[in-house]
């Protein structure tokens, strides 16, 4: 048996001309166009390059993109003034503040300062929670990413064993929490797992987000699990793709499954914010 | 073999003798003697008995309890406005809203507006995600007692896997944070479980916090596990005693294990919260 290769790109596309579709209603039934502000400070390269992409999309379906750069040397309050003023302009739907701020900026603080309905991004603590208690939350975008293609491929989530490898902030925390919320047993692993391979053994649902190339072995397995490759490192995944697409029913290649996701689930999630302030949700 | 019985009256003792030696010694140090503020809305019975068991543990170690009762048609303003003006009082160290509050209040507001540094109960959407990321919020106090009865028995958590059953907001879903944060392997179980006897078979550390008696079984635990029985109805568990016992290292009675934790965190994260604000921490 080989897996089935989960097309993140396709959905991602499909995903942002549902979207173009919503803002073009919105624009129509309100006259007011959705608007995702991006806040860039300094000038990181890859950080240019994101903030760049992200605001093509947005503007590629009919959004507003506000680009909002700011000197390296801003302060944590110069920082705050201006996620305060976004946060309080009713045209402006969502806030993206690009990670990582310079070291002098207190970002916690920054992150904190957005209001919970414009987060789209999934970073803040109120953001965390409310998808923890099934309030419905922005999530954190890659995890947000992976349930969508789930949701594409129709795997079901509820009653099934997720496994997820990892316990960052933005993927591996808030991951369990969103398999949580859909009815899924979920076990977070980390380094400091034992018998990681038998755990991840039992999984129905593999997310593997290590940042470690093929960390994540093929005959860890279990025949037919879906695995979810959140891992980029090199043009490699986290999970030993070659043997692993072997025992898997459903497999994200990398790249080209689980990335392109991110960026789709951020302007989705920007439409979400716009309508529901708007009104029209 | 029977498994040594966990005594979290003693522990709860010890931890009460220990805040007690703590107040004393902030009230010598700053001339400030630490207060727990508890609100109680309406004349539900059993939250008369709570807020007034509380009340006296402070009391009895030193501490001042200030009791604020409100009547049971108070508005969500009314209340808030109490909570607001308790989380600016700087004599006010600790406030606890005692659940559940009258139907027309929005009891989720009145927690958020308590102040994360006095949210010595852990309600707060800010407690939780402060402590799932490491940042020292306060725990909700029975998942906190829990890890406190674990640490006074010498229980290694790191690298173990520790199951919990149950996703309540102030159990099962705070309680998986702490062990993550103690770097156990965490795996969340419910209702919608499959296979629950043979993810629970696997547990090094078994919390039950489910609300139906004697519903884990002896033989779902594994020999040597350590079992936190968070339940109590009838004077019984969530796990079966008689059988658990046999297989288990270290098991808590019930009642006399896990219950007697709960306000002994609650009063020791207080005074926690106390020399904190008193920047005598």
């Amino acid at each position: 048996m080989t897996a089935t290769l989960m097309d993140g790109k396709r959905v991602a596309s499909e995903t942002l001309a549902a979207a173009e579709k919503r803002v073009a209603k919105i624009k129509e039934d309100t006259g007011v166009t959705p608007c995702l502000a991006t806040i860039l400070v300094g000038a990181d390269p890859a950080s240019i390059t994101y903030t760049q992409m992200k605001r093509r999309r947005c503007e590629g379906i009919g959004m507003i993109s506000r680009k909002v750069e700011l000197p390296e040397d801003t302060t944590t309050q110069g920082l705050l003034d201006v996620v305060n003023e976004l946060g309080s302009d009713p045209s402006v739907h969502g806030i993206l503040l690009q990670h990582p701020s310079p070291p002098q900026v207190d970002e916690r603080a920054a992150f904190e300062a957005i209001p919970v309905g414009k987060d789209v991004d999934g970073v803040t603590y109120g953001s965390f929670a409310h998808m923890w208690f099934g309030e419905g939350g922005f999530a954190s975008c890659t995890p947000g990413g992976i349930v969508r293609l789930l949701d594409a491929y129709d795997v079901p989530i509820e009653g099934k064993h997720a496994v997820v490898i990892g316990r960052s902030a933005i993927l591996g925390k808030p991951m369990a929490g969103l398999l949580l919320d859909r009815n899924a047993t979920v076990t977070i692993c980390h380094s400091r797992t034992q018998n990681l391979a038998e755990i991840v053994k039992q999984a129905d649902i593999v997310v593997a987000a290590v940042g470690r190339a093929e960390f994540v072995k093929g005959d860890w397995i279990k025949p037919g699990a879906v695995v979810m490759d959140a891992g980029y490192s090199d043009n490699k995944g986290d999970v030993e793709f070659e043997t692993a697409k072997e025992v898997a029913s459903l497999i994200t290649p990398v790249p080209g499954g689980v990335g392109p996701m991110t960026i789709a689930t951020l302007i989705d999630q920007t439409v979400d914010a716009a309508a529901k302030q708007l009104g029209v949700a």
